[in-house]
């Protein structure tokens, strides 16, 4: 008789306990899979909800290593991790999702563009500095990434004229052609070691107008059937072209000619598919531990319309947090709230979303906009 | 400012760690609510997930006082509690719930049909007996059921003949006519301590021909609107008559002359609800939690049909479980399992459920007969 992942000895292992570790817990919980957790203090968001929780620094070789030679299946929820540790567990038979090469591709940004280069997968054009180059051939504007990280808008610049070079860090970076798109989009791939692939439905990335932060995800996004399938398809050539196995979120640009290029990756569960825990069959954070497990890939259909939208610490507040107006959204039908489970707010930090759900997405969208209005992430 | 129940010192208690409070806990972890458990040993359920787990008695009067005195709001998730103790909480200014007035109405099946009796609600007939009664005028068959500590089919007999009371316990006891039934419904209403209400849409629990045990739970009920109407409505009068916070599910017998009657209620989240986590708007779990605190209750829609099937221990099997065939389960679209974490099998043992997902209830009524003949609780 085969044993199970189920109520089991097999043991799930995440490095890092921030708010994705804790929501892939909802499924470990559910399903009695005996899952570890390190991460390097004891409030971060997945302290609870996991069998075991180890204090220990995901950026320290030895640490990872220790931990991860006792479980089963390693993943992330963060990029920045041991990635040598990774390596090495890896050879010792670990099965490590998303593996060493796939964070070693992805981690960089100059690797990860030249990697779609290689794989002909349409991306903007770029060049590769080892350091901010003032002699350059590209015209302004354009955009100067640092190659390693950056994220959340972090280590990354518009660059209008010769001048704007001159403060940059003098780390590894590229130059990249400013996009002019009509939308940015993302889709969610699901991939397990047996090569069984599912796309979560295209969703849409509403930024503020002035803030140029992502105010809505909006799924499904308001495109064509055509574009839909075609970002389905580059979504799947990126996750196989990685080899890679768990989930998979590619973010791409829908240029004014109806081009997608593909923008950048994430190698697991990601704030564009928080809206799946209402809206899908099956949520993002289930199928990441599916298919890091080599489980059945569960059905991504929608049965609903959906919005999220980010709830970050208001400018001007930090301290005990409070979640002012909750009880306003929560009587209102189909918002759903989670709260990450940080106890001090700052400005911008990420401290919980909100999905609302509706038959339609226009609804949704009118009613993710009253949300917006109601609640204020502030401090005492 | 108003401080709120999410992230911050307010506290909510759960009596009792079996897989009902387990899952209370999702919605608690998702809204980071500070929750405690009790129960009697650290292999529960919902020993994980909650933020302080207390070893203790949940019979045991000065456990549940000092319990009780630790949180804000006190609620359970098995009616088998020390009751003084929910009383003396209360009266110390405890926001108890299901208040020890409507447990000690329902623990006992004699003061819960006299109750119904009192408020006009429709009930099957019956009488009361300090013992087992061989003197009655009552027409066979009838059904005799102890007044207390009998659930799960335990404490009931059908009695065809006058020696079939002859091996009775002699404990008080009810005769209840034997209703001639079309179907077996249940509706769960939410009310919060404002007086908010809210009902799920009607579910069926479809029987086993031969072994008596409900096989299936159905939502929608196969039922007409109006017999839908009227089920909601007396759900609302039974809720309103026990002044209720909190969940109650509502079990009740449609008549084959299409009269609705009350047979028995639950004061908490019930196996007649399971199904929500995957097919409503607001699972039943996350409404217990919004009614005790007092929030807001949430949508009560159904997004799809659905159908909830049982997981129990197999006859002969007892020890280490195996979920045999649950892969098989976890590739069919729509199909999400359960598992309660018990390590240990037994037959008949409630070790989880699985809930099936599809358009119409038909397709998920099929879906689940296909389930059913896929997976089996057995042990190693």
């Amino acid at each position: 008789m085969k044993q199970t992942q189920f109520s089991s000895g097999f043991t799930l292992g995440i490095l890092g306990g921030g708010q994705l570790g804790k929501m892939m817990l909802y499924t470990t919980r559910k399903w009695d899979i005996n899952t570890y957790v390190m991460d390097k203090d004891d409030t971060a968001p997945a302290f609870q909800g996991c069998d075991v929780y180890f204090e220990g620094d995901i950026m320290d070789y030895e640490s990872v290593m220790e931990f991860g030679e006792q479980v089963d299946v390693l993943t992330v929820e963060i990029e920045n991790v041991n990635v040598q540790a990774l390596q090495d567990l890896e050879d010792k038979g670990i099965a490590v999702s998303p593996s060493a090469k796939v964070l070693n591709l992805i981690r960089n940004k100059a690797r990860q563009k030249s990697f779609y280069l290689d794989k002909s997968i349409a991306t903007a054009a770029f060049e590769v500095y080892s350091q901010p180059n003032l002699e350059h051939q590209r015209n302004y504007p354009f955009i100067w990434k640092s190659a390693e990280g950056g994220y959340d808008g972090k280590g990354v610049k518009v660059i209008r004229q010769a001048s704007d070079l001159e403060d940059l860090p003098q780390v590894e970076c590229i130059y990249e052609d400013m996009v002019d798109f009509d939308l940015e989009l993302a889709v969610i791939v699901a991939r397990n070691a047996n090569g069984e692939m599912k796309t979560y439905p295209v969703v849409e990335m509403e930024f503020h107008p002035e803030a140029n932060q992502v105010e809505y995800v909006i799924c499904p996004a308001r495109i064509n059937m055509d574009i839909s399938d075609r970002a389905r398809e580059l979504a799947l050539e990126v996750s196989e072209a990685y080899e890679h196995v768990g989930l998979l979120a590619v973010e791409m640009f829908l240029t004014k000619s109806g081009e997608l290029l593909v923008n950048e990756v994430a190698p697991r569960p990601h704030n564009s598919g928080h809206h799946t825990i209402e809206g899908s069959i099956t949520d993002q954070f289930e199928q990441h531990v599916r298919s890091v497990c080599n489980l059945p890939l569960g059905a991504t259909d929608s049965t609903v319309a959906s919005v999220m939208v980010n709830l970050v610490g208001e400018e001007g507040h930090t301290g005990n947090v409070i979640y002012d107006g909750i009880e306003d959204i929560l009587a209102m039908p189909g918002v759903t709230p989670h709260i990450y489970g940080k106890k001090e707010t700052r400005p911008f930090r990420k401290m919980g979303h909100v999905t609302i759900v509706a038959d339609d997405i226009v609804a949704a969208r009118e009613l993710a906009e009253v949300v917006k209005g109601k609640i204020r992430v502030i401090a005492e």
